[in-house]
Parts: structure tokens; sequence; C-alpha cells
């Protein structure tokens, strides 16, 4: 992370939090040059920055202010949602989303796949090499089903930070957070059961949900403070919900966080109404803010929270390395991973563990955060660009997904359909509802550095989508 | 394999083909060393290899002879099952043998590991180490669902091997063939659905039909030629079975292969019924005859049978790395597994693709067939030696895996607590029904060299076996 770039992310997170209000003059050069230790043109150069994101307007021969008839975008409506129990539907439109390779031509916006090619990421790739040249070979054979301890007391390590105090015996090593999620679904639900969820809501559990024949109830969510607390007590109320699961920090596709209030208090509820909470907690690690948020599990004395993450957002997904602390729930959980799995690959969890001992997580984490937040500015400001007047866009909080409303009626499969020949692909909302909702709204990642590829696809998004809303 | 090795074998298999009977006299050390233009002190060490398996008896100034007295070890009996449905219990059992970590001081003869020290596997950590370094980083992205495409060319050239034509693409890597196997039921089967399998029978599989509230209706086994055909027509008149789930090649653990013609049959029986069959075929490229034998899928014509595989057994099992071809249920598979991991690691993927195409499969699978079937011998014979009187034996005809049947009463549970003090475990028997039946049997691994180490270990678990059986 350059100077210019530290610089410019923190006069941008003023501006947004209001410390300088539109039309406000923003500090001179040399004020902010003396203040930050830092050469004039690197102050020019945040100024430059932040002037591209949209954040600041210069005024010749007077300096740099706020825009005051800044567009800002607004937020996406809190979602409706059905109330009651359904049967989760979609997997078409899922399956069209994973069954593409990596290096296919096709530039998938639509995936949750973090930038993998960053330095700080090679002494990762460096212990995987040296320690596949090993000769006493403990990579290649059965582990426990467990996993490797090391990993787990590294993980146990990491946690703190989200101000979990969980001892390593306590977290269970999985093939990805897909099985984490899957293997807590199962453990605590029998099909036809209800699972209340935060909608919209990542697709692997909907599917999931589908797969075991259990029913979602998805409960509505703001943008901004996540699932509402009123509904879900509606909800516990009115059902016989067996589990609430959802992803309260850097929301997949919302990006907002919970407040920890709401989290305290929706622990409260579970405790009242004795359900058990499945925490998705993958993006956590990408909230911009330091220190990170806590989690509900850090607040959980009874162990009914089953907290699931993987390395797949923070590192590399394909190491397929994710890991559950479940709580009460251990035996059952250990069984589902038996069943699903029989154990977790060996090799990249001695990696792992290596990478993050000799002290390389946090670095690597600590320059994505910063890159994501300067390509989410980024990326706002080219949606404000190109996409029709009046396209809503959330305000992610962390990781690299941001998620865009457009008018009632507009059918985001149908856009998808039309960018496919062109080499782009968004997420069709739809998926993120277990009864298909959303079909106005898309998500997109801004994972990769904000580049002039990613600019023309945003672009096509964007155009494509007006030519469409004008079509109707 | 050296050459003396490889004599003995030939000459080992004739014997027990019965072309040469207790009693005969064996070919004259010249006239082998004739016939396969070997050295006379090859021949010789073969003879001793061959007495040290108790297979050939030498008599001073007139050659080796077959044993007449040979004590043959009885065959296990043919199983009896409940013949009904039931749910499944053990999962204590399996947990306490699952959780054990590679490098732990047990000398674990109850699991499934094969031999991973052979230098014929080296080419896999070059390639696993290479890529690792490479600069692309395709290795750690998400892959498609499918799987490499690479690795599944692969796949489906290795398929010709047992008969089976089946392209790239109807083929889906999973994690394991545990993954397999558990898409494969899910794919099928709804809670309370009754599957139809072979009894002695993976404990994976049991364990999967708990935890998905699956019935087992146990078939009884012939230790040498497999799942009784009649018991099987007779279930199918009798109870509304959804699937029929068997390992008919190198089955685990009994180690029969199932004669073609039976393979057929049931085939035709699973056509007459309308029932799908799912084939776990783990160990069938270890047999240790030449040309391997077909599977039940080289048979299928209208995509009923679902072949489930991995390279656990033949190669590395840490890889995690299987696959499954599954026939018109193809759809719902690619379902189960994206419920259940997401997609599968890419990086043992790309460095299996690349150890196969270079021709390094096949050297190494045929090295330990041979020495398996070696260890093999050297394992019956310690059997016979150190074992109670009585002991009955499988005559595993390929993979790694021997089971022993000591006289009904006896507590292999209670062995296997015994032993574990003193740094042994086995697998008890009970963890191979459904119902928890085989308490006096027991399985054990012979995939490591038969070195003075596991004679130790056998020698003890043989002479504990009978100290429990005088106490009781």
């Amino acid at each position: 992370m350059t100077l210019y770039l530290n610089l410019a992310n923190l006069l941008g997170t003023r501006i947004e939090q209001g410390l300088y209000r539109p039309g406000d003059r923003l500090p001179s050069v040399r004020a902010l040059s003396q203040e930050h230790g830092v050469s004039l043109s690197t102050v020019q150069q945040a100024y430059r920055e932040l002037e591209d994101r949209g954040l600041a307007r210069p005024q010749p021969k007077s300096g740099y202010y706020v825009p005051s008839a800044r567009p800002v975008a607004e937020l996406p409506q809190v979602s409706r949602t059905a109330q009651r129990p359904v049967e989760v539907s979609q997997w078409d439109q899922v399956l069209a989303q994973v069954a593409n390779s990596p290096n296919e031509s096709v530039l998938q916006l639509g995936r949750g796949r973090p930038d993998i090619s960053q330095p700080t990421l090679r002494p990762l790739l460096r212990s995987l090499s040296r320690l596949s040249r090993r000769q006493d070979l403990n990579g290649l054979t059965y582990g426990n089903i467990y996993g490797d301890i090391g990993l787990r007391e590294q993980v146990s390590r990491l946690l703190l930070d989200s101000g979990c105090r969980i001892p390593a015996e306590d977290i269970v090593i999985t093939t990805g957070c897909h099985e984490a999620l899957s293997a807590a679904l199962r453990a605590i639900c029998e099909p036809g059961d209800i699972v209340a969820v935060d909608s919209p809501s990542f697709h692997g559990v909907m599917q999931a949900l589908k797969g075991f024949g259990m029913k979602a109830l998805e409960l509505p969510s703001d943008p901004l403070t996540g699932i509402s607390l009123e509904a879900l007590e509606l909800a516990l109320e009115q059902w016989p919900i067996k589990v609430i699961q959802l992803t309260p920090t850097c929301n997949n596709p919302l990006g907002y966080i919970m407040p920890e209030a709401s989290k305290r208090a929706l622990l409260t509820l579970a405790q009242r109404y004795d359900v058990a909470i499945i925490e998705d907690d993958v993006y956590g690690d990408l909230a911009y803010r330091y220190p990170r948020p806590r989690t509900i599990k850090s607040f959980d004395e009874d162990g009914r929270v089953l907290l699931c993450s993987s390395f797949s957002k923070t590192l590399a997904p394909g190491l397929r390395i994710g890991w559950i602390a479940p709580g009460r729930y251990l035996d059952r959980v250990l069984h589902m991973k038996y069943m699903g799995t029989g154990s977790t690959a060996q090799l990249p969890q001695l990696a792992l563990a290596e990478f993050i001992r000799d002290g390389h997580f946090e670095p690597h984490v600590r320059r994505m955060r910063a890159q994501y937040q300067h390509s989410r500015d980024q990326m706002q400001e080219w949606i404000r660009r190109y996409f029709p007047a009046g396209t809503k866009v959330s305000q992610p909080q962390g990781s690299f997904m941001i998620w865009v409303e457009l008018p009632e009626g507009f059918d985001s499969q149908r856009l998808n359909r039309e960018l496919l020949p062109q080499g782009v692909q968004i997420a069709p909302g739809s998926i993120f509802s277990a009864a298909g909702k959303y079909r106005n709204c898309l998500r997109m990642n801004y994972a990769a550095r904000p580049d002039a590829e990613v600019e023309a696809a945003v672009r096509l998004v964007g155009e494509t989508a007006a030519r469409l809303l004008e079509g109707r």
C-alpha cells in the first residue's frame, strides 16, 4: 500500500463519515503534508485519487472541496420477504455461476473470488512447494478427522481478533466454509425443518437447504444494519424455527456490518427461544475498519453458536480449507464431516499453519483490506457513472462484493444472458433468495485491481442494463 | 519389484490356484532358471521367499514340495444378516478409528491407509512442488464444480482398464471417494429410504446412511464371491429398495472379487426392479490379477450405475481427490457436491493430471499390487502362526486389508481396548455392520512392508486375542 493511497483512504473515510460535508473546503495540500509528514506531491496524488473516486473536487486557486452536488447513490431497499417458510429453487442459475473454469475467457464479476495475485501471498506458495518435496510424506496421508492440530492452534489464535477465546480442541478443520456450513445445518436440522436466514443471503446456504429438504424463512435485512430483529422475533413466535443462519459481519451480498448491540440482542433472542445460530464469518477479517468487528460467537456463553469460516476469501479459495467452532454440537458436526468428506487434505493445512505461524497472515490481510476499500470506492464511482439513473448501490463495509438494485421489473437473469456472449458475467440477485426474489438486483465482485478491463466490463453491464430498461 | 519376488508371486499364485497340489513336487531350481531366464540364485531366493510364506517346503536332496499338511486357514463364514432394514449405529467406534493423527505412536493396523513411501510416487510430489511455485496461481483459485478437465480426461482414460468407456464430460471430481459415495446416496435417496448393502461393508457408507437417516438392508456375502444374489432378489421382492450399494471388486473388508457373471446378473436384477447401483471401485485397480476385473458400470447401458472411486488407495489419501461417474444422476450429484464442499481443491488435481499424463500411474500401481500381494501372503502366514487355532481368515484378491474371524462370542472392541495402551490398533468388525454385527471379527491392514515391527504387532494382536478367548 503506497503512502498516497493510505492518505486517500483516510480522507475518503472521513468524508463518508460526514466529518467533511458536501460543499466543505478540504484541508490544504500544505497542511496535510505537515500533518502526515508526507511530501506535497504525495498529498496531490491522494487528492487526484479522491477526485477519481468522486469524493473531492478541485477549485482553481482555492483548493479541494467535497462535491456539493455529489450524486450519492441511494442504498438498496430494506428487503421485503415472504415471511413464511419456503422451499428453495434457483439451482440452474447457481450452476451457471459455478460451472466456469478459472481460466476461461469470461470476466466473472459474479463469483466470490478474492485477488490472489499479490506478493504477500507468495510465502504460502513457498511453503506448499517446500512441504511437497519433504520426504516424510505426512502431507499425503489421511489426517485425523479434526484436522491438523498445528493449524487449529493458529486458527484459535486468529480468532482472538474477533473477541473469541476458543481452544484449538474445539475447532474442526473443514473443506472450505462450504463444508462447515453444510455440516452445521445437518448437525442441527432434519429434512422439513425451518431455518431462519437473513435475506438476501449466500446462495451456497440456500442450495444446501434445498438439497437437505429444509425450508428457508427469509427475514428482511437493512442494507446498513442487517437482519431485522423485530421480524426475527415475530418469526420465532410464529414458527418452530430450529436455527438462525446469517452472515452478520461484511454480509454477502449486502456488505453491511451488523452493529454489536444488534449482535448481542440477536443472541439474547436465540437464548430466549432456545434456537442455535450458524454464524458465517468468512468475510469478517476483511472488514475495512480496525480492529475488526466482534462475532456473535464472541458473546456466546452456552455453546449455541456454530462459527463457520475459511481462508477462501482472505487467502485463496483453491486451498479448500475452512473451519468450524461448533460449540455444543461438536460430536454431531464431526459425524457430518466424516460422512461428507472423511477428512480434509493435509498438505494445504500444513502449509497454512506455517504461513500463519511465520507472521504472513496479518500483513496480507491488511494489504487486501486497503486494496478492496480502494476498489470499492472506484466501483461505486463507475456504477454512478455507467448505470442508469436511479440505480441503488450498497455501501460495503468490508470484503469485495457490491449489491446493485435496479428498478422493479428489471430482469438480471436476462442481463446475464445478454452479457455472456460479450465475455462478462454477473451474479443475478435471484440466486440470493430461496424464493427467487431480487430479480431486479445483481452482485458484482471488485476484488481485482480496478483497471481499464474491469472498468470496460462495468460499463458494459451498466449500458446493457440501461438498454434493457429502455426496451421494456 | 525384484526378479525373485516376481517369480515367488507367480509360483505362489499357481499353488493357490491349485496348479500344484499339497504334496506335489515343485519345479526344480534349474528348470525354473531356464524357463524364466533368471539365475539359479534368483530361483533359490524365490523358493526361500515361498518357504517364508508357508507355500513351499524343502526336502533335502530332492527339491521343493507343496506342504502336504499345510494348515490352510479356513475362510470366514458367509455372513448372516438381519434381513430387514435397520438403522445404523457404531459411530463411537468409527470415531475412535479416525481421530488419530498419522504421526502418532500407535501402529494403526485398523485404518485403510496405503503405503505412500515408495519412490514411484515421487514424481507426484515433484509436480505438486513445481505447480505450487508457478506464477499464474491457477492452483489457488476456485475450480469449476465438475473438476479440472485435464484430470477428468486422464480418469476417463484410466477407466478403460475396467472396461468403461466414459467421456470426461460425464465424470465429476470429488473430495475423495467419501464425497462421491455421500453425494451418490443423497442424489438418489431421501431420509427413511432403504439402501441394500453387501455385508460386512465399508463403515464410511454405514455412517453416511446413519447421518442421512436412511436404513441399511444388509445382505449376506460369500467371502469368495460376494453379495448373495438370491438374498438380494428376495429383498427386492419384499422391500421398497431405492439403491444397491456395494464394493464388488477387491471388497472392503472381505477382499473378494465378485465373478463377472455375478456382476452381470446383479445389473439385470437392478434393471428388472428398476433400482440404481452405487458401485464403490476404490480398490479395483489394486486387484492382484492382470488385467484388472471389469466393473458393473462397464456393463451399464441405461446410466443406472454410479461408479465411485478415488486415488486414495492407489496413490495417496491425503490428496483427497476422488471421482464419480454418475450416469443419469449427473445433475443431482452436482447439486449434492455443491452443497457439500462447493468445489474440489485445484492444486492436487493439476498435479495428478500431470502425474498420470506423464505415465507414472501404471508403474506405481503395478509395483504396489505386487508388494501388497506379497504382504498378504506374509500376513496370512503370521496370522496362522500367532492367532488362536480355528481363526478364520479371508483370502484377499486385491488391496491391502484382511478380515479375521474369531469364535462366536469373541469381542474385538475389547481386544482393541487391550491393544491400544500397547500402541496397536485394529478395526473391530462391528463398524462394518449397520447393526453392529461381526463383533467377533476384525480387519487388519497389510499395506506396510512386512517388517519386524509389523510382525510384532500382529503377534501381539494374536496373543492378546488368545488370552481373551481363554479368559472368557
